[in-house]
């Protein structure tokens, strides 16, 4: 990806530490009233009044989380934010400040980190939190981003994991699945390509899967929404690691079971068709696949009627009896216990 | 350092990604009220009250920040709390929660992390901060430890590093350049070790130097006697690249100049003594050998009675107009400008 680029490069070590983050950190206005003080100083200081603090933070690793040969530097400074954002709002929280600490090695010249940040910028912008602070340093070998991202709610509106009780609905935002086999597309034309470099792939007919991968949305909407609609989830977190394994965390931090119905998970009929093309169970892509980011919660029954019919909710299942165990109801009517088949960055 | 030990081994493959939580999270309570939700959910919940929170991030790479071959994972796992909440103090805030997040190779096994978290919990007991939350993944070579660490003060108490007001006296706590000496003494060991495993060192002479190099303390001590002394900086930082570099950031920040008085900087015998075996300037190690972690402070002439004779307290200068300069005056009182010689990440 940077190698393509026949641009200028500037290297680190000409501008130094304080003279990159100098370049690094412009464009990023403070725009919250609780972000009192930014970058420049020890530490940033926030002003969260009368509402509760809510921080969650997350390590992404070049070759690990990403691959930089089909991730642009912009998306994936977008993204870096987007999964970390995903968690504040997992909380029913409104995100107000990141830090963002980089490691980069040599290789990365002062334009692409650039790149990087204007990624980053593009997401202050749009869900509009504040850039407050970070560290910059050098690594041995590659990219690596800690974002740690803070927000803020009253505490009567924030949903943990743990509160998801019998006879509440299930419930996902937008449709799942997608961000995996966006990436099975990529890692089929990255092969085409090293093979040879001269054939242009047709990634048209993936678009959507490819922008679900690159560009993930961090769910900021379904919070307002939900406020909005007058419904508090009983339980919630983002779908990061894929549905299968985060429904089973809601189900044993609130010692529940659930019945999930498999004809209900949402599907965008572009993933179902890739599935079939991959020769793939589009059922296990979305139970397994990571990177939705969407949010998966619970409701009580009595809030149905409140978002039945919403075009970004879909009701997937129910929360039983912890003696039931957690299934998945297959479209032949059979109970499967459901498994955590989700991403495990140690294998 | 990790194959000396005749230890019985876990591979994180065996345990996954929550195992690893799990286990390495055990052991760390939350003590402090505003703690509302530590580990377990998307995000935690932190109560600020009518404080204002104080937040700072840090990244630490092995290869750049640490070397493992000297640096055992316990006082490693300690350090990088410390390097932390230093920042927080360095506000005149009181540090309250950490998120550490870390990355590891294959390499490592349970036992390797568990003894880095074990410095990680002395830290919290010590310092009385709560482990809220972090992240755990794998990386392609060695070890990378992000930590965040937030903490609370009045809006009033709060210093930053632009106060600094002509004629403030410049105060520095501790004893400065001795966790450099203690490196170069590890270092030079090291080289010897890689010659002969067989020569046992005899680092009793240097054992101060070493202490200071591998296990730090954040100057949670000096906040606190700040306040009981009435004392409140006009600006504040802790020293982490070298006494001049942070300086010369405090007087940009306040711009203003200023009078470093060569014959006043706090040096222990044991530096001076290793300084001359290794035929290295002391003044010039103590400007610009970092990670000492003191506390850099300029206060108002009218509190100097206060902090007269505290031994924790060295008064090493004064500020000036910015037209005169940042200048060292050495100890046959020539004048010679500041520069800063730290560290930087990129060379």
């Amino acid at each position: 990806m940077l190698e393509d680029k026949n641009i200028h490069k500037t290297s680190l070590e000409q501008i130094g530490e304080f003279g990159l983050i100098d370049i690094l950190t412009q464009g990023f206005p403070l725009r919250n009233p609780s972000s009192l003080k930014g970058i420049g100083d020890d530490g940033a200081v926030i002003d969260f009044a009368h509402e509760k603090a809510v921080i969650s933070t997350d390590l992404l690793i070049e070759g690990v989380h990403f691959n930089l040969s089909y991730m642009p530097l912009k998306h994936l400074g977008y993204k870096a934010v987007m999964v970390n954002l995903s968690d504040i709002y997992a909380m029913n929280a409104i995100a107000t400040q990141i830090t963002v600490s980089i490691a980069v090695s040599n290789r990365f010249p002062l334009e692409a980190l650039e790149e990087l940040y204007e990624g980053i910028r593009l997401a202050c912008d749009i869900y509009k939190v504040d850039l407050v602070g970070g560290d910059t340093t050098s690594s041995l070998r590659g990219l690596i981003i800690s974002v740690t991202s803070i927000g803020k709610a009253p505490l009567e509106k924030i949903v943990y994991r743990n509160g998801a009780k019998e006879n509440d609905l299930i419930v996902v935002s937008g449709d799942l699945g997608s961000a995996y086999m966006g990436l099975q597309v990529l890692e089929r034309e990255n092969e085409v390509f090293k093979v040879n470099p001269n054939l242009q792939p047709d990634l048209e007919p993936y678009q959507y899967l490819i922008e679900r991968q690159l560009k993930p949305e961090a769910r900021k909407d379904i919070v307002l929404l939900l406020e909005k609609l007058g419904v508090k989830p009983t339980s919630m977190m983002d779908i990061s690691d894929g549905l299968s394994s985060e429904l089973l965390h809601i189900c044993k931090q609130s010692q529940v079971g659930c019945r999930l119905m498999e004809e209900k998970i949402p599907l965008d009929p572009v993933l179902i068709n890739a599935c079939e093309e991959f020769n793939l169970s589009s059922t296990m892509v979305a139970l397994s696949g990571g990177e939705d980011y969407e949010l998966l919660f619970t409701i009580s029954q009595a809030d149905y009627d409140k978002i039945k019919g919403n075009p970004n909710l879909s009701v997937i299942g129910y929360i039983t009896d912890a003696s039931q165990g957690c299934n998945l109801i297959t479209r032949a009517n059979e109970a499967i216990p459901l498994e955590a088949r989700g991403w495990n960055a140690f294998r």
